[in-house]
């Protein structure tokens, strides 16, 4: 069965580019004003560090994004798979950091490829297994490959626990002259502790200390080495753990924030004001710009909307979609404060309203969510929008 | 920026065919032996009790399944969305019943155009307001649109409440001359009531008494009217209210289950069992085919595996995905019946298994899931395998 050429869900249909009037709803939109600003700011707060930024492409698996990340100053982009990276090398990004073990000869032979191709990659190890497996691969392809340890936490996700499983895996990598010992690498997102900020910070200071511990031991295969760490909520803690030591003179220390790109309209927004709890010298945070535009489908009793979008085009983990703004005939009308979303389903939303609301079948919603990433892996494309919805252009996703 | 050619995740990669070795994981994989064991199963059950099938297409929103599942005698494909009925009538779907309310212009303009290229579409009503802008859109367009009219339930999503909203929803349709009202459509999947068997009972007795009321009446405009219902947890209650209306001749009764096809390990598993309390005389049962392969990425601590694959890559809602399976070096291991997902992030998840089990990194680990429609939208092609795990084909999906 050929595929034939057909609009995907989202997609501009009418030769008009308002997002109200000609795309098939629901859209996933992307505020160009808001990307910019969030693109500038987290550029300038990793700048401002003494860091590196390497975002984590995972969130969005965007080409364009990750090209207007890279115009920004970022110094490459972080993947989460071998299929990921070969996305995105695919798409023109020449530095990948894979912040995951690399396992599997197929994956093994699909980075191998890439890295034949120019690819600088580097991914993480935390295993000997893991390390022989990879050198003997490697060795096999007549190939080198970068790779940094990977420093966990007692009840946290992969990565060595102490000194003695690290002091094990240096030694193992040492025997694989496949392998290249380009720095360390963690993440910090997985510590639970009762005081977060306080164990984000000792493990930044452990991040700090073990490359500067490995290169001192002569166990670096490189001359600016690698430590890297941070996901979207404790960015700040694991850059001050940075600059505190100074790493930007002998050192590559790498930020690795995704969601900051589009932030959100929940889970990161409480982040953010953590964020901004703690440096109250910021002059401005991250803003929103991911949405979900939708139509009012049906209104089967009073004070019950059924929106047409569901579980299928956005995230609804861990908190439910947010109703943002309602629209009708093109236009805006008033607040929806008192909208509520109560309930998601494959393909459907519930929202309870004031009995009394203005609300017509055919009205647009715009919904904002939790959770970047779980909405972008919902769309094969989203739009990027000007302030008045205006579709700029559309940006396929390579999940 | 031009998109290259690049292996989708979960693609062969090797030019052998073997899942285990050949393939980068995580990867996404229909048994055929369950698949094809599926198609008849459901087909027949339709068959016994005088039914046509549309199965939900938005469970697979895979085209090489639309066929098999018309091959084996279904008489359409349900879908939930225009974007989704475009997509399937692009690979050679020709009679399409959007479970849904049709809204939008952009979504009626997609419609409109397949409908001029020989679709046989049908859709659902449940409001005035839509009746109307349904007839003047398609009249405008010189065309004849074939509706159903949604019956709903108190507390439910979409659908008329009650028979004065039905009226009323009739006289509107009639005042439209480009619309066909061709039957009447449910879904009893959302009914909420403390015994829900026979409040799903009482509701297909409802529909086969509103859809012949309405035909006395001269309400609908087609010789054979459509009564349709039916996901797949309560098929066999609907299935029942048809039968025993006798609806063969006349009538087109539609069952529109669509998880069945592959089925599941958790959700309707249970369903399953329930159906079979409620029928002793079925003499088997749909089986689960389709599950998620992935590799042992980390063993950090005793006892505990971190997989290479997440929320990006399996459904975990309602239920956590389920360990089936574990295979070491391309052949089956012992059982993993004390091996239990406890966590899943976007791209991982927690085993805890006993400290003594034997696992290593790069170990292959295959996992079910509660429902299917939440697995299959993660992937943009899924292999076909049979039952020694080679690979028969990849069929791409069109989310």
């Amino acid at each position: 069965m050929q595929p034939l050429s057909f609009p995907e869900k989202g997609a501009l249909i009418h030769e008009g580019r308002s997002l109200l009037t000609d795309v098939s709803l629901p859209a996933a939109v992307i505020d160009e004003g808001a990307l910019a600003h969030n693109l500038a700011w987290m550029q300038r707060f990793a700048d401002h560090h003494g860091a590196k930024l390497a975002p984590h492409g995972k969130t969005t698996m965007t080409p364009a994004l990750f090209r207007r990340q890279l115009e920004a100053g970022a110094w490459g982009i972080t993947l989460a798979t071998a299929t990921q990276c070969v996305a995105a090398f695919a798409h023109g990004v020449s530095r990948l950091l894979m912040a995951n073990q690399l396992v599997g000869r197929p994956n093994m032979a699909l980075i191998a490829d890439i890295i034949e191709r120019g690819a600088q990659f580097y991914c993480v190890v935390d295993g000997i297994a893991n390390v022989q497996a990879l050198g003997a691969f490697f060795a096999e392809r007549g190939l080198t490959l970068p790779i940094l340890i990977e420093l966990g936490t007692d009840g946290g996700r992969c990565g060595v626990r102490n000194e003695r499983e690290l002091d094990a895996l240096v030694a193992a990598i040492a025997g694989q002259p496949a392998l290249a010992l380009a720095g360390v690498e963690g993440y910090e997102g997985v510590i639970g502790d009762a005081d977060p900020v306080a164990a984000v910070r000792a493990y930044g200071e452990r991040l700090v200390a073990t490359v500067m511990a490995l290169r001192e031991s002569g166990a670096l295969a490189v001359e600016a080495p690698i430590v890297t760490a941070s996901g979207s909520k404790w960015f700040d803690l694991i850059a001050e753990a940075f600059d505190r030591a100074d790493l930007r003179n002998g050192y590559t220390p790498v930020l690795r924030p995704g969601c900051y790109v589009v932030h959100d309209h929940r889970l990161y927004r409480r982040a953010m004001a953590e964020v901004r709890a703690r440096h109250p010298e910021l002059q401005d945070e991250l803003r929103p710009a991911l949405s979900v535009f939708a139509h009012v489908q049906s209104l089967p009793e009073p004070g019950l909307a059924i929106v047409a979008l569901g579980k299928r085009d956005i995230s609804c983990d861990p908190d439910l979609p947010l109703a943002l703004a309602h629209y009708r005939d093109g236009h805006a009308t008033a607040p929806v404060s008192e909208w509520q979303v109560t309930h998601i389903m494959d393909q459907h939303v519930f929202v309870t309203l004031p009995a009394h609301a203005d609300i017509a079948v055919g009205d647009v919603i715009a919904f904002g969510a939790s959770h970047p990433c779980l909405t972008f892996d919902k769309w094969r494309q989203l739009l990027r929008v000007d302030d008045r919805l205006n579709v700029l252009d559309t940006m396929p996703t390579l999940f």
